[in-house]
């Protein structure tokens, strides 16, 4: 192997045009702390679906749709909801006008709207605010050099120059159309350097300072400073390295809230936000199930959950209206796009075990969870969770992990065993698991794609309990006596024909098989040809179980036999156990 | 705000069960060397898409499907491919030997395959194996206290014993089977301690002590240690402690190549490898796009083009037949799963640009880029790469801004004004374009949805090209001599009637419009009620552009008009620039 470990360092370049490109250079925290923190509480959240989420959909959201993701984002319990660009767009007006006139702005929820940093556009958006109950302002401009020097032609001093006069304009503004919010808390204001992630840092302190100086933040008058990731650059510790250079540098920090605005161009925005908020971030924005420019906002859902996972509240409720799917429903039908299924806690697939190993844990592990919630008297929803393969209860967001079960011929023995157990109540021995998932397997592989719980319940009916060439069994009658062998007389159809067949042994079944055995003697001396490949009956193995409590209970037995050379199981249901066991037996001699 | 602010710590609890879960407790590694290093070069990849992809799937890919997906693994520059599970599957028993019997692998590429700790397996595995020109056996048994207790009920040193033995079977079967290349560099084993995360860190290094003391790893003989993260319990940065920490840990380092495994259950895969590797890993296990069980392996597509972004060369080539899509084409017809719109680098959105400002800042960037590349004589496509929203150029993986730009009713004038100018070649001024703008906004938000460029010019030709009323331009003539006015004589539709107009200005447009308005005076002189509310036409401002170079070139005119007491644009196109010209103003004219 030494020649392909090596071969990565020796290998010839590949024909991308790497050369194109620099490493992103980051700011230097050698003293970092954040690598030792822990997150353990949820920071303030601020769906921006309404606005950086629509503005990068295909079909926008119409009017209805938007009010729709409005009372989605306020049931779940969002508290500050960006509703939009009022400047840029006379539906982003209407509809923040529409939220103030029609009252549907809860007590707790505070709207947001963005404004670029020029008059005319922060007069109009602090117009859409009117009469609102409570409401921030978020301005913003461009602080990265590469904006400054090709989009804008602007110099540092008179970048700052443009945030500190936008402020004034906001608080000018503000003072004319929003006077009855104007100096209480419901009147917020928020300032993004953007892209504060391809800005100079100390730049971005230098600038959040010059506004600051301007807002004057206090006890109950905070300001919030957003630090886009507006396009992710860097591997995420570098933002949280960011961000914990950002925090020390700010004189007025107990007054500042800093927020997070990820993006997710490298496929690490969650990532970022987590590492950004053990850098110290009070604050985070993104959009459900990640929409937003490009790769996306960061996903507020996955988020959330994680948090949850780890036994933090998220603050938010998961399982509104019944369940993750709801959610996921009413977003993909706001934002016209589809959730993956691989999409962390809410994607078709992810509570789905398709490995028959994983299938096997599983059914393992919430045994064990049943098991100890019952030793402790409370329901298996209570107990703290702990299973293999599953991060976290799929029924705590209203999913299951048997509805999504599949099992494919790339599965082992859980899978199915577990169908048999949940939906019919039959718990299979080990080894008769085994051999049913090689019937099932061997059908998987022969017509492909994935089986059903229907599927396998008739393919283990039509192996196990169906077969009735050549035995069938007509009725059983046993007596047995203390001190004397147990007395057998079957009724059977042997290839058609009735016969009744006398036995005795240790017990019924040792009874049937001697009878079978016997029968099948008789017939080969007799040179009847149709018995001549017909092997003697041993039973190997036994198991019987109820199906459910109670005097009407169905038994299922499972015996494992050798028939001749071979070693098979069969199973027998029945109200009795004698008859549950000899039909295991027939089940097995049909089989064979 | 504060009341917001203060909010998060004094709400009441959410309605999530979260007290069922408790917090990943890691591994605590205080002097942690990670969070400072950088990526500089790839790691050696491992595509297990023909396997933990693949068990993965509704539909497990066909025997035709998983040869397609290999030979698109080959061909992309993957060395080291994992494909299958033969003492699992017949299936995959069947490809493995395909692969082998048909001599389908290429000389610098080694297969993988994948087994249990048990003797019957381990023999499977390398029966299946027979021939192969170089392969890896890859065996685990599970070393996480969950599955030690609920799973498989053994004790530590029972675990450990499981995998010496293990070890040394596939020794034994190695010789017995595959003597041809046992004990060259073309037999290669990889162990992996099952749930490495939720191991033990001290119990996995002493697990994979073990079995390298088995396996006795030596110059020429490397053992791979694969440190799954089968499921993702915890933020990225805790991977990493734990690879550093495990990386410590082990006596024969030099000859270990440690491996990641990351699943992507909290959406941080991605960061949990880059971090890892910075840790000090060698290898990394995924699947292209992300495959595999529930929310899927890392994503290999988007690890190598991170690499890529930073000017590392990923070592796989994700142009390969014509660029990324083709590869994506490729992976959603054998997987029979989408790759999201979002998805990095892949996505059909995420070389677009949605929001005004966004498109225009590419706009000028674009431009810079192209000025500057063209002041050093070298193409856009060798220059270094720098453009707003932008992290790479879509190019390089085949794809294009361009093609994918959309524009709706969020947007501003940027996008707009890129489509003119590269479909078009029309530079529209700045007032110009925030004029088109309205009107192509106007028209998103009444119909909704996005705007395709065909439609942009559409409205364009509509708006400013095709207007006819009251203005129609039939012939020009002009005259000029030095020192004297410039004298036009132009014949017009006005109203449907022809019209000969004589002026004279400072040049033809200026002569022109002193026309116009010395008609209009007559008309309203001559109480004619058509003419009633037609204001004079002054020229404030003007450009004009050639399409395209050479004698035969269109050229393009844009006047700003004062039109009475309204101010609009107008553009013409001709070949002849003075009666482009003139048609621009008439556009203005009609327009107004």
């Amino acid at each position: 192997m030494t020649n392909l470990s090596n071969h990565s360092n020796q290998q010839k370049p590949s024909p991308m045009p790497f050369g194109r490109y620099r490493p992103f250079e980051p700011v230097t925290v050698p003293d970092r702390t954040w690598p030792s923190q822990r997150i353990t509480r949820a920071p303030r959240w601020l769906s921006t679906d309404l606005r950086d989420g629509n503005q990068a959909l295909i079909d926008p959201m119409t009017p209805a749709r938007k009010l729709m993701m409005f009372e989605l984002l306020v049931k779940m319990g969002y508290k500050e909801i960006e509703v939009g660009f009022p400047s840029a767009s006379q539906t982003d007006f209407d509809f923040v006008r529409q939220l103030i006139v029609e009252d549907r702005i809860p007590d707790d929820v505070q709207i947001s709207v963005l404004t670029q940093a020029r008059e005319d556009l922060i007069e109009r958006t602090a117009e859409s605010l009117a009469g609102a109950p409570r409401a921030t302002i978020h301005m913003y401009n461009a602080t990265a050099p590469l904006f400054k020097r090709v989009v804008f032609g602007v110099t540092p001093d008179e970048c700052i120059d443009i945030a500190v006069r936008g402020t004034e304009m906001v608080m000018k503004y503000a003072d004319k159309h929003l006077a009855p919010i104007v100096g209480s808390q419901d009147f917020g204001y928020q300032y993004s350097p953007e892209i504060f992630t391809q800005s100079d840092t100390d730049f971005a302190v230098a600038i959040c300072e010059a506004v600051s100086d301007v807002w004057q933040p206090e006890a109950g008058r905070e300001i919030i400073l957003n630090l886009p990731a507006t396009v992710e650059m860097s591997s995420p510790n570098t933002y949280a390295d960011q961000i914990e250079y950002f925090s020390r540098g700010l004189t007025r920090r107990e007054h500042s809230a800093i927020s997070l605005h990820p993006h997710n161009d490298r496929g690490t925005a969650v990532a970022a936000t987590e590492l950004g908020l053990m850098a110290g971030a009070d604050r985070v924005e993104g959009c459900l199930f990640g929409h937003g420019e490009r790769t996306g906002n960061v996903d507020l859902v996955t988020l959330g959950m994680n948090l949850f996972s780890q036994g933090v509240d998220p603050q938010i409720d998961f399982a509104v209206d019944g369940g993750i799917d709801e959610i996921r429903r009413t977003v993909e039908y706001c934002t016209g796009l589809p959730v993956h299924p691989r999409h962390p806690y809410a994607g078709d697939l992810v509570y789905t075990a398709f490995s028959g190993s994983h299938q096997d844990a599983i059914k393992k592990g919430l045994e064990d969870l049943e098991r100890r919630a019952a030793e402790r008297g409370i329901s298996v929803r209570e107990i703290e969770w702990e299973a293999p393969y599953l991060p976290i209860d799929p029924k705590d967001v209203g999913r299951t992990y048997e509805a999504v079960i599949r099992v494919n011929s790339q599965s082992g023995k859980g899978g199915v065993a577990y169908i048999l157990k949940a939906e019919h109540n039959l718990d299979l021995p080990r080894r008769a698991q085994i051999e049913f998932s090689r019937v099932v397997q061997d059908h998987t592989d022969t017509e492909g794609g994935e089986i059903t719980p229907a599927k396998i319940w008739e393919v283990f009916s039509a192996e196990y309990l169906d077969r009735t060439e050549p035995l069938r069994l007509n009725s059983v009658h046993t007596s047995s006596a203390a001190g004397e062998k147990d007395q057998l007389t079957v009724n059977v159809y042997v290839d058609g024909e009735v016969r009744t067949l006398q036995g005795e042994g240790n017990g019924p079944i040792n009874a049937f098989t001697n009878a079978l055995n016997e029968m099948v003697a008789e017939e080969q001396a007799a040179n009847n040809p149709v018995y001549a490949d017909r092997g003697d009956v041993r039973v190997l193995d036994y198991h019987e179980h109820a199906l459910s409590s109670g005097g009407d209970a169905i038994a299922a037995a499972y015996v494992e036999c050798a028939v001749g050379d071979q070693v098979v199981w069969g199973v027998g249901l029945d109200a009795n156990i004698v008859t549950a066991s000899l039909k295991a037996v027939v089940s097995a001699v049909n089989r064979a």
